[in-house]
């Protein structure tokens, strides 16, 4: 059976291919070029699609950098290096998880899929809105109320593997399935041949998960 | 107070600006390139833009004829000319309004806009499934729990001035609001010139609001 598999390249949507690989799907993967800093992500998304064999890998230009809003897509912004706090930082990207699923959307339904998967906790997840539950369960609903096939048989399924792992609990269940998080991005500044910060929530939250996972942190750094 | 307005530059989107504008809203006009057959409609919302002093226009590359399913991207498939049946026609472009919604919340978000205007019908609208309230409502759901605008004051708000309308109604509005139809182009299969073919399901529902409306057809056609 297909499946359309987001994945952007870090450590949470690749572990999230693997499993939607170990439960059996054609996985038919989706990246974005949003001109996003840390580019390194998208180059590792096509090594690691190629490595993990996807069915197929579309690379999807996303036009959201025309109207900034965000530190991720804007070079005049600074990317935080402080502690992770509660507030929504600004590397939030307005409606980024509504564009990426509404592509997903789009994909699934030009190549009869009716499952897609996408990478998102809602623990360790920087409070960001749309990674939490009722955002995607309404994004199921909307899916079904969008779409030919949805209205035809209801037949779109999200799948959220990772919701309720924390990053530890995400780490140990890719290296289970064989995941080279060494492939992987995470670093919101990573430079040009993928080497990570070391400082920014992405990589403090990245730390943390195999710090408490009790494993080698598989992360490529920046020499300083 | 700003608003985001989707402009097709076809008879329902250009009606729908007028309205925008009308309530007072400053409006921030949104078109799509998704590689249309009928790249008339976009030089037309251009036009009208201009026309009806819109604070802004933001045309977005979609980039959805990658992955093809619909007559109006894909040039191997033959745009129907029979009668508007009950069915979902090959027109039908997947997930097309739920990625034009997730741009123009994406863009509204950016500019600090919680009202966004999109010229949907269920009354004369080819039967699409993201033209019905449902979806619409799904949509604004979806909205406030995907943005930190919305989290924050659930300050998004979906206006959908036609979706009781029929075709004729929507027209009458429009001209007595000033709307200038000759600009705009409904066509699926409009040659270079914005010229009409006058025989697409499309310009089939155009000519029958017009002809219920009792007003002179604004349509430029194809000579044949």
């Amino acid at each position: 059976m297909k499946a359309v598999v987001l994945l952007s390249g870090g450590l949470d949507s690749t572990t999230c291919l693997a499993i939607a690989k170990h439960q059996g799907f054609e996985c038919h993967v989706l990246s974005f070029d949003y001109q996003q800093r840390h580019k390194a992500e998208l180059h590792a998304a096509k090594k690691i699609a190629k490595h993990m064999g996807a069915a197929s890998h579309q690379i999807v230009n996303l036009a959201i950098h025309q109207w900034g809003g965000s530190a991720l897509t804007d070079t005049h912004l600074t990317i935080p290096e402080d502690k992770v706090s509660d507030e929504i930082p600004i590397t939030y990207v307005p409606a980024r998880n509504t564009l990426f699923l509404a592509y997903a959307l789009s994909f699934a339904e030009a190549i009869g899929a009716y499952d897609i998967f996408i990478g998102v906790s809602q623990i360790d997840f920087s409070n960001y809105p749309d990674c939490r539950p009722a955002f995607i369960e309404a994004f199921e609903t909307l899916a079904n109320l969008a779409t030919k096939a949805g209205v035809e048989r209801q037949a779109f399924k999200m799948h959220t593997p990772l919701m309720h792992l924390s990053k530890a609990e995400t780490i140990k269940a890719g290296v289970n399935l064989g995941v080279d998080y060494q492939l992987t991005v995470s670093c919101y500044q990573a430079d040009d041949q993928g080497l990570a910060c070391g400082k920014c929530h992405s990589c403090q939250l990245r730390q943390k998960g195999f710090q408490e996972a009790g494993l080698v942190d598989a992360t490529n750094y920046q020499k300083l």
